[in-house]
């Protein structure tokens, strides 16, 4: 990609403190990065963090580094645990959030048949995953913006409970947030567990929202290394948990260990698991409030800024808390050539998506656009004179 | 482990070439690290290439920087598919063994109470990921070593063939190595695929055996990262797979792409994957043919320097061509113990095992030893004099 390797990368000029800060604490960009949705930039701390008990693993040992690490390990699960409302012994690593799911409906007392209530906007994926688990699906009503409608959601948790309801808190392919701390509410008082999927919810909204299970991914809004995902289970439900310990923890495990736990995988990219938990930290000195509002702000000069513009249009309805932004072309372009020029000929990285990521509801390719918290006006205005020039 | 860091490491004064280059190849080491069939020391190319990659991926966008590597990701392919005897299409990355091992059972056309023949050294969790599978396990005859008995395993092959014939290559547990070539030539004659579990065989011993389906990881006998691992299949079978393409992929997916590509999983840690490339790259150049030589004599030096040590038997029967080495406790000594003391007292990094490692032959737990090929007879000396010390 040598053409967007001399392209001005994005300027943190005109941001305010603590953006110019979190730009500043990573690696120069060498493109205008907007494509968060997909995978944040890592700062340089969670890079050094990786890197530097990859080294330790060599000089001491693999499995001594890892016990060594411990600390570090329990203390990014705190800081997962109070970023997402359970207890810290509520929390497991994994290898991605589709791992994460896997590993749940694996140790969930599911039965094939059961149904799981989705709304029209889930992630293919998932819907995939619980079509391989045999479990049925059951559509929830929504209202006009694609949110749950919570008046029918309780209507049906009284007349005919799923055996979960499944919400993917923040939509991935458009902007799109869900209440999911009304709907755990009247989950939890009909005794109807809410799964939640937040990979793209953690570092971008209030991901604390009562649920009784949520997983998510390292590498999107927490900027977090890739190949680590996480899960967490409330203690409401660990006794529900059908655990398949690996034969060779039986020996090992004590009583009295959280079940949680041990749905963590033991053969793993630990190094990333490091990562993470700096960029957990680095999450909580920001102010995670902070980000929500900012991300929020970001979403909304975005939509503001692609408003109008010839050829595309702004998915709405607005007025969500998302820095998820997706287009619509309106004159026949095709999205992945034009997601191609954006990155070949002006150096701008966003995502090309294909109807196969929300299939219930997107019915052609959408182009997505999701800035961090340092993007500028200028960063917007560029983007804006590209499509107009990518066509 | 403040105590271990101050002991001296292993000295490689005494290697020949290219044994020395390997030695210095890696980070200096802080401990005499004897634990290599847990998780090898990575070299600091192969550091340098993980941690490279992780940054691009900061500077570009993950998926702008995997796309960039796809050329060291395809030699990475190619040359594991030199090692394990299959074409490069053949080869998938996946997360671990473990991983690859699901991935592989939920891919082939298998039904609950089909059989899988073992053998009673088969690693604990490859049996528990077959009865999770439903599958029923028949055990093969084996010689006075442990090694499959392959006239007993013709006639079984001809009487009533198993849905599959599982071996591990290398044993983890102890000294054993399968004589996978000659049981892979009977299969093949016999039409019943042979899966070969290469976790401690690959870049250990010579894995170009025949056979249909291996897998392995990439942290130990290799030294690459942890959170990486990889299967592959003959071509012999690539009809023979029922891939669950992501939907993601489905749109993508040009037509005759190899099936085996569609099993590696996409959400990844890439900066691993790359790391490996760079160990396999290294493996190649030391020459495997040599590298599996040395580490057969470092096995015979390992038994030979411990033999007659009072309170400890090296298990029997000798003869194999590994280098891992496991002691059994002739005086009541409680091995987890044992391998703390060496650790904390000694700096010396061995593998306590406990007997659900191999739970059809393991009666008592185990001290592994497995050098690597810069091992020298001063560590040898130095584990001997500090296993007389710590009982």
């Amino acid at each position: 990609m040598p053409e967007a390797d001399v392209r001005p990368p994005g300027t943190a000029g005109s941001l305010a403190e603590p953006w110019r800060r979190w730009h500043r604490q990573r690696p120069p960009a060498q493109v205008l990065h907007l494509d968060s949705a997909a995978a944040g930039r890592c700062s340089t701390a969670t890079l050094r963090a990786a890197a530097a008990h990859a080294e330790r693993e060599a000089a001491v040992g693999a499995y001594v580094a890892e016990a060594e690490a411990q600390p570090v390990l329990e203390a990014g699960r705190a800081g997962l645990a109070r970023l997402l409302g359970v207890r810290p012994e509520g929390i497991a690593f994994v290898e991605s959030a589709t791992a994460a799911l896997e590993t749940l409906l694996t140790s969930w007392p599911l039965q094939p048949g059961d149904a799981v209530a989705v709304l029209p906007s889930e992630w293919g994926p998932n819907l995939a995953a619980f079509g391989h688990h045999g479990l049925r699906l059951t559509e929830l009503v929504t209202r006009g913006d694609g949110t749950v409608d919570l008046g029918s959601l309780e209507a049906v948790l009284a007349a005919s409970p799923p055996a979960l309801v499944h919400l993917t808190q923040v939509a991935s392919h458009r902007c799109l947030v869900q209440p999911a701390a009304e709907a755990a509410a009247l989950c939890r008082a009909a005794g109807v567990p809410l799964w939640v999927d937040a990979a793209q919810a953690l570092g971008h909204v209030d991901t604390a929202c009562g649920a009784d299970v949520l997983y998510a991914t390292s590498r999107k809004w927490l900027t977090g290394p890739r190949g680590v995902g996480l899960l967490a289970v409330s203690d409401r439900w660990w006794d529900t948990l059908q655990v398949r310990t690996s034969p060779l923890a039986v020996g090992s495990v004590r009583p009295g260990t959280p079940p949680v736990r041990l749905l963590e995988s033991h053969e793993a990219n630990v190094a990333g698991r490091i990562g993470l938990c700096t960029a957990v930290r680095e999450h909580l000195d920001t102010g995670p409030r902070n980000v929500w509002l900012r991300l929020a702000k970001v979403g909304e000069l975005t939509r503001e800024a692609l408003a109008g513009l010839p050829g595309w249009a702004v998915l709405g309805p607005g007025g969500a808390s998302s820095a998820i932004t997706a287009l619509r072309a309106t004159a026949g372009q095709d999205i992945g050539g034009t997601r191609s020029r954006l990155l070949a000929a002006h150096g701008i990285v966003t995502t090309a998506q294909i109807p196969a990521r929300a299939p219930r509801e997107m019915t052609e390719p959408l182009l997505r656009v999701s800035p961090h918290v340092d993007c500028t006006p200028e960063d917007l205005e560029r983007l804006r004179e590209a499509l107009l020039a990518a066509g």
